[in-house]
């Protein structure tokens, strides 16, 4: 073998089983996808030792992919109801799965997800040192950061979130701006903590050539975390998020040139109208590294229903650049999810990723939307369900309430649009009201 | 009285009580929503007879309003149900309520309806005509369908749906195009079916001066429904679909000559990519009319959901242009909407049309969310619930899983970035592990 990692592989002209895998699920060329991954355009998150996994490529031309969150916590742990999503999430189709955890055995949670995930598996790391080096935070060491690394990259996982943009520099960009909600990245708030009460450089940045290392060896894609993502409109876009964005695109172009892969995290909350110059902005600076938003939540006071809030702003993203999105659930801002949360979150996710990879053209993206469109016409009932994001849903409601006339809805009835004009069409009359002139 | 409508008035300078009062709850001057009510760019809907009506202004520079579907049909008849709503709705915000009564006693339910809604209501005429005239579709006279027109007029209904614009030209352009899903509006396939089976031309347009003249009398505006709406990605923005808005666009024209009053109804089911062309489109082939849109559904495969593809897409509407939202329950394709459906739709259409004003830059439109963002800042769970545009919800989830760690919640719990970072800007330092080494 000459290459350790995707990217290495690509550069040499060589078609990896992933390579190929990834190019079947988006009716590309494998060769296609070869020349954007050598180019970091395209990322396969495949880490060596993840044996289960099923492929997939990020970034530009392909599909919008989506990512679920969950894991262990301290107010959470239940393993097997953990466990419970992730088979769910996996059975829904999502494409990859974070897990935070942050409380007890992580390491036993993390090894049954990789060896049972198809899906792509990405962890946070910096949630899981306390835990991990059993060490208070203020007592951890750059090496400790990086043990950690190393330890999520050989078993298995695919992507880590690592939050080494945010740097002496990011940190006084930030300080001097000023923003209403200042930190709402988890990692990002304990590195932040971490470098003021030491008063050290960020770990991640200082060694940036070690955590290069360690992941170029296993093949996991390094994803920038944004530390300095705006948790509310007022603080989107401004020069704390800006300001790491460009220490992200300078990372971002040293992990590749060190072979390793890479994704670049984004958003949070953002009104609609900067979304678009947020998209442009990530892919110039970062070098059209692939972008994997959250979000963006395009309102602030919708706790109950931010699965909807970043629906908006997710397909609007998606189809303006952003290629990965993070799923967020209703409890989003509140508790975390339970098991109905985590299922609303995909469908809406999948949703703006579905509608995103409509508005980019992608080949065949319009193929379910066209069979559900004639399945409409004909009012063919079944097929309707068969092609419906949740079939169990659209028949459990159709089927609620039994309409008077056959074949119809109760929306409308006798009244039906499409029935009426599938008559006339086809030559026949419509008649409303029956012969002893009973019209209702 | 020199004037008959709002319109009139606006055109000799006078400031209504109606203008008055949609100016006060846009943050406006009268002046600046009078000039604009002049030229048609601003419609207050506000029937003489409406007299428990607070009226609100449609249009460029105000806030994006919403309507609400509901009414007595043959597969719900359920009157006190239907009254249900209607209180929910007008508690929820709702600026409209669109009555869709087809079936038994219409009248009666309308009248109940307008004596009780602060909100304007509109209703589509051709929905209640078999009933209300007790006669077969293809035995009805052009004079059959005015008579119509002019009950809903003298009952106090503020905004009319009718259908004038799907003339003969139009149909010619639709059948020489073809569609997937061709007539998906319910008026629209009845006007269709009754030229078809008759043979004559679009009574609303043959005979628009005389419509014209019923609404005038009473200050009823007409919203020009759009017959050819897309009801399937594939049919959007179509020769079928733009042919019809060319022919609105003249009969806007001359709604305003007659002093009457304008809506234009339309999208329905849309990809992402071609809605700002759209709405770009209607204002100029409608000289800045007010555009009142369903969705657009951003994909045809998500019954059961369509609350969400609808909020993305209208959101993305009235980002671009359109001024008027008409809900989309998750019940939308498959059933008449029950109350929680009715709810959940609502709640999804204000979120779109907030998420849209604050990206129209409107006075005061982030308002709301930096109360949240200044809460969410300080940890204030009560003024977090306050500020929530569903605070029942919001305080529920909250509460169902009580965080260990007090003030932060169960996501996070002690790892709350936002506990973090404001330990640490307060000079604070933060500690995991307590003094036994117990980091869990």
């Amino acid at each position: 073998m000459h290459y350790k990692t995707q990217i290495e592989a690509a550069k040499q002209g060589i078609l990896t089983d992933q390579v190929k895998l990834a190019a079947e699920k988006e009716n590309r060329s494998a060769e296609w996808i070869r020349e954007r991954l050598a180019n970091g355009v395209i990322t396969i998150p495949a880490n060596i030792h993840h044996q289960s996994l099923s492929a997939e490529g990020i970034g530009d031309g392909l599909k919008t992919k989506i990512n679920v969150n969950l894991g262990i916590s301290g107010d959470a742990k239940n393993y097997d109801l953990e466990m419970n999503k992730v088979k769910m999430a996996v059975k829904m189709g999502t494409e990859s799965i974070m897990d935070l955890s942050n409380y007890g055995k992580t390491h036993e949670f993390r090894e049954k997800l990789i060896e049972y995930s198809p899906a792509m598996i990405g962890t946070v790391p910096m949630y899981d040192a306390i835990g991990y080096l059993e060490k208070d935070l203020l007592k951890m060491t750059a090496d400790d950061f990086l043990r950690v690394v190393e330890a999520h990259a050989k078993e298995g996982v695919d992507f880590m979130t690592i939050h080494a943009g945010i740097n002496r520099r990011a940190i006084e960009g930030f300080k001097r701006s000023g923003r209403r909600m200042n930190i709402v990245s988890r990692g990002g708030s304990l590195l932040f903590a971490w470098m003021e009460m030491t008063g050290n450089e960020n770990p991640f940045f200082e060694h940036y050539n070690d955590v290069l290392e360690i992941l170029h060896e296993h093949d996991a894609v390094i994803s920038i975390g944004d530390s300095l993502r705006p948790g509310c409109l007022d603080d989107s876009t401004d020069a704390g998020q800006i300001g790491e964005l460009i220490e992200i695109g300078y990372l971002t172009d040293r992990a590749w040139k060190a072979g390793v892969q890479v994704l670049v995290e984004g958003p949070g909350h953002m009104a609609i109208d900067e979304i678009a110059a947020n998209m442009k902005l990530q892919k110039r600076l970062c070098h059209n590294a692939p972008f994997y938003v959250l979000g963006p939540l395009v309102t602030d006071i919708a706790p109950g229903y931010d699965h909807i809030t970043s629906a908006i702003g997710g397909a609007i993203a998606a189809s303006n650049g952003a290629n990965f999105l993070c799923y967020v659930t209703p409890a989003e801002h509140l508790r975390l999810p339970d098991l109905t949360d985590v299922r609303d979150g995909i469908i809406a996710a999948k949703i703006a990723a579905h509608a995103a990879d409509i508005a980019n053209k992608l080949p065949g993206a319009r193929d379910q939307d066209n069979r559900m469109a004639d399945a409409r016409q004909k009012l063919d009932w079944d097929a309707m369900f068969k092609e419906a994001i949740d079939p169990e849903k659209a028949k459990r409601y159709y089927e609620s309430v039994p309409p008077a006339q056959k074949h119809t809805c109760s929306m409308c009835g006798k009244m039906c649009a499409v029935r009426t004009t599938n008559k006339i069409l086809s030559g026949e009359k419509v008649i409303f009201c029956d012969e002893d002139g009973d019209c209702s």
